[in-house]
């Protein structure tokens, strides 16, 4: 026998965005956000006392918890902090799904789903998305742990929420929610905790809030389910730095509308253009979008901006190898890379 | 069926110290260090730029590895670096333990290890610690995992590394040796990854460098065993501030000994002033010690210290509920622990 599990020793592998170190590019491969966080973000930061170092942190991330509530219209004891969005990832398959509990998600979708199922031992049923997220077949697979990322990533689209409370009611397991890139959409599924004790939504501060680097992302459901994840989380998995950040972060909504509103307006500009350019670009609910070109192959558009040092997602996946996927940056940002492909497109 | 895995609704769950956030108290129930962090810690923090907080942190938080390896004098591959040591735990768990793999250790120590196991679903095989920390029954259970936490908490005593060696060679499986605590003893382990390729070394940034709050814990062993955990821990585990603050503490190692050899000087002078108030006190490698009285019950003195604000540690547990864990603190703190029990003995 190895050292490894058998799950462990076959699983598949996570594959991100290329992480260039050098400032003199342009990163749209990574859907992180062009504008930096608050200025109160920085300020917190600059608040916190050696004390805050030494000592563990809150192990449910309160302060936060207390701040969002506040900001989302639930309770304290409807949210669970954690490592980023995928650290509740890990917790939700950790708590629901093993050999004899599977997972099921409409593909394409967030890369990381068959990843977590392979490390848990757990089945993946993946069914083919359609317009309307593949619903009957989620309902119709009924698996402990059912996942729609909505807006999707990375088809961009957006199911209405009457369609997942409908989903919900149908399920005997729990409905997990990806709502990472939710800000820059047009509704949540917030309200839906209210009526089903099975509905979990995931939020990030990674995509609207600017906070990729500090990994903070949180939980919202009915209190029996946040109380059985609490169990399953590292005790102490979030760190105070971060906590004070995501507070301060959380706390400057004015900061995140101005945000949000910049990107959607560059989102409707570069959508604009690539369509005039004969793309095919998806109506994006998200701070990037997928566009397919019938003139030139995809892989190759992605390798000739990559050799400009402009840098967007090639997915080597079923359904996305005549796709690409474009973040959203800054104007200047979205014209070099707007010219660049008006001249490969030609 | 519920929502949760079986082995979720029926799990053990940890217990911490308790954590009180007024600063007007004395608070050694948490293995936490009395004084702060390196100022080159504070100057890295003050020095991230907004683009750290925007951008996805270092998978693997490269910059640490790359400093840690000259440091320890071993290869960035034999580094994995986690969100604190309780990550690795889970990692390890995760990696090597389902419910045909069980894990071993000697009780008592780290209470973290039974409600990993719970949470894995794997057995624990949980020998009664003896003088030489169990290591003959450790190698005859031979479990897929085997755990020694040197030094050892609660009980601060510590293992030859030339027993372990030996017990490395005896074991099929992993051996993990806990050495969060090992800044404050004589020796460590590090030489073992040369010779055992199932021998893996978890460190803590929290205890000899005062970095509880910002999770940052690190795995020491062969590129082989470490390889396969990267693909178990989540993708973005260790957030971009804390890399920094890592970074910069552990490169500052004259601080670490300078506060090392204070904790070290006080350690030594409450138990010997414990000593001579009739406390049996082990010899302690941490910073740390575990005290029992012969005249008074232990649960007792530690409810008369928390009215008066001194918070040490109590454990309900077998072999310990005649104990008293007391953190080392600062000088002005431990004259006043120690002349609170001194009234209490009388």
């Amino acid at each position: 026998m190895g050292y490894f599990r058998n799950t462990i020793e076959r699983m598949a592998v996570y594959t991100p965005g290329f992480q260039p170190r050098s400032q003199d590019v342009i990163k749209l491969n990574s859907n992180e956000n062009p504008w930096p966080a608050s200025p109160k973000v920085f300020e917190a930061i600059a608040k916190l006392n050696p004390l805050d170092l030494q000592r563990y942190p809150q192990s449910a991330s309160d302060t936060f918890r207390m701040a969002a509530s506040a900001v989302l219209a639930v309770k304290p004891e409807n949210i669970i902090c954690t490592n980023g969005g995928d650290d509740l990832l890990t917790i939700c398959f950790r708590a629901f799904c093993d050999a004899e509990r599977p997972v099921a998600y409409a593909q394409p979708t967030y890369s990381m789903f068959p990843v977590l199922a392979s490390l848990q031992g757990c089945d993946s049923i993946e069914i083919e998305r359609d317009r309307d997220g593949s619903l009957k077949g989620l309902v119709k697979a009924d698996a402990a742990l059912t996942i729609v990322c909505n807006p999707n990533a990375p088809t961009c689209d957006f199911i209405a929420i009457e369609k997942l409370a409908d989903l919900a009611g149908k399920l005997s397991g729990v409905l997990l929610i990806d709502e990472a890139y939710v800000d820059f959409a047009e509704d949540n599924a917030i309200r839906l905790i209210n009526d089903f004790d099975n509905v979990i939504i995931l939020r990030s501060m990674s995509k609207g809030y600017s906070l990729a680097g500090i990994r903070f992302g949180y939980g919202i459901a009915a209190s029996s389910l946040i109380n059985g994840l609490m169990n399953v989380k590292d005790f102490y998995n979030v760190d105070a730095v971060a906590i004070a950040a995501a507070t301060a972060a959380i706390q400057d909504q004015p900061h995140l509308t101005e945000n949000v509103q910049k990107i959607i307006h560059e989102r409707t500009r570069v959508t604009e253009q690539l369509l005039l350019m004969g793309f095919e670009v998806n109506n994006s609910q998200t701070n990037f979008i997928l566009a397919q070109s019938s003139q030139k192959n995809a892989k190759d558009i992605h390798e000739r901006l990559t050799r400009q040092n402009i840098y967007i997602r090639y997915f080597e996946l079923p359904g996305l190898r005549d796709k690409l996927r474009i973040t959203i940056g800054m104007p200047q940002q979205n014209d070099r890379l707007l010219a660049a492909l008006s001249e490969i497109i030609g």
